[in-house]
Parts: C-alpha cells; structure tokens; sequence
C-alpha cells in the first residue's frame, strides 16, 4: 500500500468545522476554540482482540471504532468535532480494506459534522487502529464521574445487553427474534450526542458511558463521587425480545456485556423531568434504575429478587449475596 | 500486565499547564485556551519497524517517540502542552517495561512542562506506541509549509545526518570519534521547541521538521508553496568528525538520513538575521543551504560540485544531473 495515495484518498475534499484553521497536509492540524472548553480523549482496538473480521465487514470496525471514542466524548457532555486515525497495517492489508475502515467512520463522522483533521499509517504485523477525537462542551459544563451526590437518581439511556446479543447470534448460528437488530447494535452502535447535548442545560450531571458494561461504569461513578450506587435489577432496561435468550445470558449481558455505548448517569431528582425531555428530544428512551446513597462497604449494590448484592468492577463471578 | 494498576502508576500526580481542567482519571481530559490557537498531531511507531530493542533501551524508545512528536509540534512553530498515548503491549512485555517508555516520554515532557493526559493500554502481539501531541501557537502564527515565497533563503537548524550516523555506530561495531555523541542524537534527539518559539514574531516563515530526510522536509514545503528550492550540498551542515564516515554514507545519510528532527524552513531575506539571533537564543546553530525559486520541471535541486541535481522525493537512488 502506497501511503501518499492512500493518505490522498481518505483525505476530506472540504471540511465541516468553522473552528479548524488547518486540517490534513501539514506537521498538525490547527483550530481555535475560544467560546467552549475543548475535551479529548484516544481508545485503540486490535484486530482479534477488539475487532474480527469473521463477525464484521472492515465498515463496521470503522464505524464501531469511532462510535466508541465519540461516546467517549458524549460521556463529558460534549459534542464530537474532530477526530485523528493511526492505523497500523499488515502487508495482506489491501487499501481497499483501508479505505473500508475509514468509510465506516467516515458515515459517522457525517452524522456529527466531524473532520478527519489527521493521523499516520503505518507498516506492522497486526492490524490495530487508534483513534483521537476532540470534542466541545460549554464551558464548565464537561461532566464527570465525580459529580454524583447522595440522593441522586441513576438513569441509563436506551436498552442494555444488546451489542453482546448481537455478537452471541454472530457466533451461534439459530433462530433468533430480532435478529436484524441485534447484529446492527452490535456492528453499528449509535452513541448518545445528542442527549448528552440536551441535557447541557442541567447544573449537575455525573456521566459515564458503557463501554465495559453497567456494573463497571456505575463503580467508576461511585468510586470518583465516593457514595455507594444501588441499581434495581428489574428496572434494567432491555429489548421486549432480549427474554428469548437463556436468562443467565440476559443477567451477565445487561450488567456486563457492555460495548452499548449506552450512557449511565446520576442527577438530582429536581431535573429528573428535564431528563426525561431531553431523552424525548434526541427519540431515545431513558429509564430511572436506582438512587445513590452515602458510601457503605461496597461501590454499588444490585438489588435483586428483595435481596441485595455488592456488585464487583470486575464482573459477576464475584456475584454473592451479603447481609447488609 | 494489570491495566488499571499500570495507569495509576504512570499517572502524573500534578499538572504543570494551567489550560488543563481534567487530566487522566474520566471518559476524556479536558482543558481551556482562549487566547492561542491550538495544533494537534499524532505519530504511532511499531516495534521492530520504527525501533528496535538491540540499539536502545525502553527509556530511548519513549524518549524518541515522544522527540518526533513534539518535533511536529515545534515545525508548526508551535509550544507542545500535553500528550495521550496509546499503547499496544504484548504478553511478554512487563510492566516495568512499559514504565521505562513512559519514563522516556516523562523526561522530555518534564523539560517542556507538558502534561500526560490520557490514553490507553491493551492487548496485542506487536509492541506499538501511539502518540497524540497538543500544543498552543500564537494566533495566526502557526507555520505552514505553503508560506515560502520567491527570494526566501532556505535555512537549517543543528547538523543533519548524525542520527543516522548513531545507528551505523549501533550495528556496525568498530571505533568511532565521538561515538557517545552520534549514539545519544540517535536515541533521545532534542527537538527544536525554543527556535521555533524565538522566530515567532516574524511574519512569514515556511517550517518543516527533518524526520524523513532533508530532501523530502525540502520537497515538501516546495510542493506546498509551490515553488522551487535550491539546496547547496556543501552547506548542508554536519559534525566536524562526520568526515570519519564514507563519502558516499555521509551524502546519503545528510540528505536523507531523517529522524535528525531538525527544522528546515524559509524566511525573506530581512529576517535572516532575526533567525540568526533566535537560534543563539536557543543554543544552537542555523545554517543558510540555499534559496526559494519560480518553479520550474522539479521541487528541489540540488547544487553539488557546479553541477545542479534534481533531488527525487523518495530518495537518492533516483539521483542523477540534468542539464536546466
């Protein structure tokens, strides 16, 4: 692959942002940003460790790749504006694989008026993909997993344990409900701008997104915040026909699957409506799953079948019941 | 390798530049800057492709990536301000090395008051480290290499060739004059924040760094700006004891040796004088190796023995008189 042409061929003919100055074709590009704070953020994926080919066209790695960073950013209450692609490619690599990974960003990229504003490709063994992105939040507005107080209500965006059905049905040949859906969750996540935008309006937010499933996301929270989450097993929400999978599954996808790019968050229960409207505005669901308390023993707390269990970063093997 | 122990191992326990407001620690780093404008670039390097464990250490590793990084930064005439790396660790590879590439960055980032603010760590079978740099210029006095103009003198900062001449040392035992001092250009180069910073105030310049080789920096700001440029060969400038090495290895590696991550740029004849001062401001040399030109057949000629060379972007095999 000859990176001049490829470089030429993945280059923006025009770009979309009024704040970049200079994009592609120099030692860095350039912007100004003076009314908004500016966040960034970089997430690598391998091929066979984050990504393969065998259950995904290169179109979806792409897309899938940008969506997790851009979620990343929707997770600071951001808005996404620029993004930087290092590619690392293996000789078999034609560029027209290239050239399909940055097609599946660059559908995404589209969505949100965001500019391929630089990046570097180079020659190795294994293909892996690292994405930049840079994003714009009214100023200190940017919202962090520090932010939730005792008292909070815990709120997540959309349906959870989907992207993890879709890689199931991808791997399992059957019959399956929905089938359709699943795999395009899994393939072509959509991350939440817009109701992380909506919600700008609110004084405090904590938010996280999930990548790594809730369990791990809503720990992240309460460790910065130092209070103790209690999430409402039956209140997760899922897909009407999420029930046709064994129910093992189901509880392992919905608390840890992850790569949802779902958000999770707390807010004071004065803005809960706000909440709600803003969800209404960007045409996706939200859904109140617990409250957070003051900090005892364990992050966060799953109440179950009228019992509760300390829920463990890393992941439910952990799972047992305890008297509290 | 324990990810999140790892993080919090590397992880700064201050910060040094105050447009910081979030470092390391949630979805994304977030910072302020109204009054500069801002540039961004990133360059990932492969193991075994851009470096290799038999010439350097961990520590050199770090150190030269994080060099060619903010060497981009300075050919924007830029201030380098944070950093986010992204790296892809193998099995074999044990945390304690993976500190000594950071340490490597941290050296440098210390001496420029630069800030680690994010990144990430997984799993692969190819040691890759991926870099993003964020800097602040002066607004509108970011660096091109579109801005030469006809009647510009080319000029050179340091000496060019003595990377190279490091790593012929590296892989080629025998006894060298000033062994230590072409060793240490190949393994933790220093790149030009300071000049870069002193030549601020003129009004023009076309800057450029020398990673791939003096020919190409050359060829592309000529491409850019659309002009010619005449490089004399006996005023390219080397080290007194570069004489020590094969003629036909000391042509090949001054002209395009590269990764000396020196700045090659253009100013008007007025300012000469003023980069003069800056590079005595900043310790160190600049050289005049020749002039901008009305484009004509080629980007950049060379001038060697009264005799005028086109010089090929891809190198010296394609080097060869023509008459003009």
């Amino acid at each position: 692959m000859d990176e001049f042409s490829f470089i030429d061929s993945i280059k923006q003919d025009s770009y979309r942002q009024s704040s970049l100055i200079k994009g592609v074709g120099d030692d860095a590009a350039v912007f100004r940003q003076s009314s908004e704070d500016i966040v960034v953020a970089v997430d690598t994926f391998v091929e066979n460790v984050h990504f393969s080919k065998e259950t995904m066209d290169l179109f979806h790695v792409g897309h899938r790749i940008l969506a997790a960073n851009i979620s990343d950013i929707a997770a600071m209450g951001a808005t996404p504006a620029f993004y930087l692609v290092s590619i690392v490619v293996p000789k078999h690599y034609t560029s027209m694989e290239c050239k399909n990974i940055f097609k599946g960003m660059q559908s995404l990229a589209t969505k949100y008026r965001m500019d391929l504003i630089g990046g570097d490709t180079v020659a190795g063994e294994e293909m892996s993909v690292s994405v930049t992105v840079l994003g714009y939040v009214t100023k200190t507005k940017a919202r962090y997993r520090s932010a939730a107080v005792e008292g909070d209500l815990v709120f997540v965006t959309g349906t959870l344990g989907d992207s993890q059905a879709g890689f199931h049905i991808l791997t399992n040949t059957g019959a399956y409900q929905d089938e359709t859906y699943y795999v395009n969750k899994h393939r072509l996540p959509v991350p939440r701008v817009e109701f992380a935008h909506y919600i700008n309006e609110i004084d405090r937010v904590a938010l996280n997104d999930i990548s790594d499933g809730i369990g791990n996301e809503a720990a992240e929270i309460a460790a910065s915040s130092g209070v103790t989450i209690q999430l409402n097993e039956h209140k997760i929400p899922t897909t009407e026909s999420f029930s046709q999978f064994p129910a093992d599954l189901q509880f392992k996808w919905k608390l840890f699957g992850g790569e949802d790019f779902e958000l999770v968050g707390t807010v004071s229960k004065n803005n809960w409506t706000f909440v709600q409207e803003a969800a209404n505005k960007a045409g996706i669901d939200v859904t109140e799953i617990g409250y957070v308390r003051p900090y005892r023993h364990n992050h966060v707390y799953l109440h179950k079948d009228n019992r509760l269990f300390p829920l463990k970063k890393d992941g439910y093997n952990h799972f047992k019941q305890v008297k509290e």
